[in-house]
């Protein structure tokens, strides 16, 4: 599948006083991305939660690897791959570039529960086959 | 009315890539004592929402005035008055300090309003007295 | 002077418990908006810090209003008009809006500072102008 | 060795739109407990990079598994422990708790970088045995 790549500016909130950006804000940008992505495979979390559907993306765990700094004003692009599909969960891979350095990289296994009990819930078919 | 005084200390999540606190974040210091003092109020915002009452605090607006720089493990104190209180909304004066030194100082007016409707709702003469 | 705008997307890590835009995130649009808007003119905030001018800008106070609220996946628009240059602070008008709703709006004063004694500072001719 | 308790108050800022606290808060949640254990420890990370050691902590990679939601208003635990001191990074184990819970649990390696060529540096003998 191909990947997706979405456009992320470094801005003074994302950095901290090492003059980098801040390690947990990786986990922003890279949520930033799965949400434009989601949104491109015309998923609408918003509705989602409130349709007949009634499922919420939750992120189950993630290993993340924090290889280069990235600085104020840095043109960083995230690039996603769905990994894995299975009934109750998709996992990504996410990658951080600054033009062709590699920043920081992460598998993310993002679950899919009932907003209510937050129980796993099994995705419809037909939202599974979007990831597909 | 006495002041409530609130410690905070400064981590990397705080700071920005110019060495100090990132300025947005004061608001959240000055959020965290106002839920303290509330708290100590005996007011808990989580169930003050589904109960009889069914009432949500935000902030309407806020005047602040970012006087001098805090860094990393710096030991700051929130101290909070009460200013004004109305049928609908409650105005505090904060003020950041390490130890003497002023570094931030605001007037912060917050709004009861209705969960649902989200419009200005009266307080209880109950929540009303607990700031006066 | 002519308005800027800049599109700021609402995700996850924008919106609080009480399911809209936490209100210090505003603070952070409008940081991004002033950081896009010094790049058209010209000024790279980054290399500004360590060149002959030695410049840093920074928020030295603010009134805002929290009108309305945003909500996950709104799509705001952040415009920004200077309103007062003086030799060594500017101040901003901005106002965030979703479509033709005023969300929120600030008068924010920057000030430029020396980035190592951090005391204000005028600005050259050439970066003033740029303002005016 | 033993365990580094550290307790944090979930307040507005952490939570999202979900009602829960945004995944990417942990990160900053073990980040500041982290931060607490090295002050006990007799370790000042901002005095630690002027020094002559000269030393700066930085977050190499991570894994991390979420497994409850905290609220708001919640009083959590971060409980931290050594697992691998090497010349140049010490790997910790976090987790973190309401009550009896356990919400999130990660394994953490941080590395020992020159804060100037950011590049991989052996700690004294001093700093190292202080984890050991």
């Amino acid at each position: 599948m191909a990947a997706f790549s979405f456009p992320v500016r470094v801005y003074w909130e994302d950095t901290d006083a090492g003059g980098i950006v801040y390690h947990a804000n990786y986990l922003k940008f890279m949520e930033r991305a799965r949400s434009e992505w989601l949104r491109e495979l015309g998923v609408n979390q918003r509705t989602l939660v409130d349709s007949d559907e009634a499922a919420l993306f939750v992120v189950a765990d993630m290993q993340i690897r924090f290889r280069r700094a990235a600085h104020l004003d840095d043109a960083l692009v995230v690039k996603t791959t769905v990994d894995v599909v299975r009934s109750a969960s998709v996992t990504f891979k996410q990658e951080v570039f600054r033009d062709d350095v590699l920043l920081c990289d992460a598998t993310v296994r993002v679950g899919v529960i009932d907003p209510v009990t937050r129980r796993p819930k099994a995705m419809s078919e037909t939202l599974k086959a979007r990831f597909e």
